[in-house]
């Protein structure tokens, strides 16, 4: 099978169909571009989500504790209970632990959250060091993906695919420095890693927001189209006001990639109530967040995204992918 | 390093000494022998776990929602929302999903836990299919593995060892029929994984217990150790009281394992004040598990089990270990 997420359609054959027992508290539950569950508990709401780490070797503890906690607060609750599995073969070295139980308790101090569990085992069942990290966040309202409305705008913070830069200046370095991007330019989006928290930025906004999402796979095109999907409207994209910065733009340039559609964490997507547009911006202004308008929501038209960009589908594959099977193609 | 969870002393170092932000939240935090997070919301408790299967492939959906659920119901609480995240290398057909998440869903139903996210990827970071699955549970009181007294009595349901029988007549069938156990026994032992759980067994005597434990690595001779670990209390075994069922007794005697320090998931482990026994005995007996006692609490003395087996260390090497680094040496 394709190395990568299952494909949509046998996410619903064998996984939409197959959900245990029906549970009334759960008020969100799996479903295309939703970031996290959402439950109920008491008059308390309880986030949930999970996902593996096995792409990067440097930032894997990490990234682990961002993305998870990225999910959970784009549902407007606060990250705090973090449960990893940390999974190594019985090759690696006891250095590799430090360093990524290192980088947890940093990352879960930044998000403010709490390692409450987990389990860490050397196995023949991987490869290389593997981290899933589990996350239940907590608060008392919930934003969702699907709560876009007519009317709303939409903002986007940071820029796009700053996580694809980060990694095609790393694990592609030599492939990039081949086709002459400045080593200056590399070194500076090597460190680009470090703006993939959303947590912040969510947070500030979440009770002006009526929608939030975390582009991640097939970058802010597919993010949009996600909130777009879940939403039932359709969102006008003006293209030029995605922020691309001039280092991602010449490392996505030199392997071919379109910036809009490949891995994108770090850059909040959001709908806001036009009237409430500037108040979040000024928010994010003083928390130190660039932000922008980029779009505006409209009712469902033919098409999920219009404007500067069409697109009828939420299934958006990245193209970073490709990358990563030509590389372990050539290595194996 | 060596296969199997990380030692103890690795775990101090590199783990419960980076816990990210304090949550006063967290009633209960990972330490030895305690199967699951406690944490209050509200006026509400919830128990969060997470465990990795990686050992059994025939088993493996089924064995994942069973083990994780188990470690939430001997909080004393009801396991309610479930996240797998399935791996799988890029070898593997489409019908190993199909039989993974179809006993999934079938396990979750039995245990009554609904599937709320999870996330399944086919990547070349596993060499064989592998589910780690995050459990939270929930509820208005729970049970410590910490809380045995002295005076309580200890009780034992089913019988020693089930699960490593179930893996002996599996994964080293070929080994116990070359060492002469009959293709009957071998054949009956197969289907003692469908007795792993203890959900219901637990969740019928969780307000008479004041400890509960679910015996797994190091059998139920570690799991003993570790409720009087975590309850600073002495434990009196009755070794002869330890229920072995034969084919168990069979094919461990073959492999060469004591099945009073192998695999034990299946077994609940309780500690009941003693005037409650009968009571928790008859509400066992009514919902159709044998049980007996198998031990009591005693103040703390210069070991953790006493009596027939004495034991001073919380730390029971699991043997069954040993002969799958045997196997998996002798197949790479």
């Amino acid at each position: 099978m394709d190395i990568g997420k299952l494909p949509p359609e046998l996410v619903s054959k064998y996984i939409y169909s197959r959900m245990g027992s029906y549970d009334p508290a759960v008020l969100i539950g799996p479903s295309l571009g939703e970031d996290a569950a959402i439950i109920r508990v008491g008059n308390r709401y309880l986030a949930m989500h999970v996902d593996p780490i096995s792409g990067s070797l440097e930032l894997l503890g990490w990234l682990a504790v961002h993305v998870v906690s990225n999910d959970i607060a784009v549902r407007g609750l606060r990250p705090r209970w973090l449960m990893p599995t940390i999974m190594l073969p019985p090759s690696v070295d006891e250095s590799v632990i430090d360093v990524i139980t290192e980088q947890m308790d940093h990352a879960a101090r930044e998000v403010g959250a709490s390692i409450v569990g987990g389990h860490t085992e050397v196995t023949t069942a991987v490869s290389r060091p593997v981290v899933v990290m589990a996350a239940v966040g907590e608060g008392d309202r919930y934003v969702a993906t699907g709560g876009a409305r007519p009317g709303d705008l939409v903002l986007m913070t940071k820029s796009a695919a700053l996580e694809a830069a980060a990694i095609l200046a790393t694990d592609f370095k030599d492939m990039v420095l081949a086709a002459g991007v400045p080593r200056e330019v590399v070194e500076r989006a090597q460190t680009f890693a470090k703006y993939v928290s959303v947590v912040r930025e969510a947070l500030a906004i979440s009770d002006l927001a009526t929608a939030m999402h975390d582009p991640t796979e097939g970058g802010v095109v597919a993010g949009l189209a996600e909130v777009a999907y879940a939403s039932s409207v359709t969102i006008i994209v003006r293209a030029s006001s995605i922020k691309i910065a001039p280092e991602t733009a010449a490392l996505c340039s030199a392997a071919g990639l379109d910036p809009l559609y490949t891995l994108s964490s770090g850059a909040l997507i959001a709908t806001v109530p036009a009237e409430r547009v500037d108040e979040a911006l000024e928010r994010l202004r003083r928390i130190g967040v660039e932000a922008n308008v980029i779009g505006e929501v409209v009712p469902r038209g033919s098409y999920l995204l219009d404007g500067d960009i069409k697109v009828a589908s939420p299934y958006v594959r990245d193209k970073l992918f490709e990358l990563f099977i030509r590389q372990s193609a050539g290595r194996s």
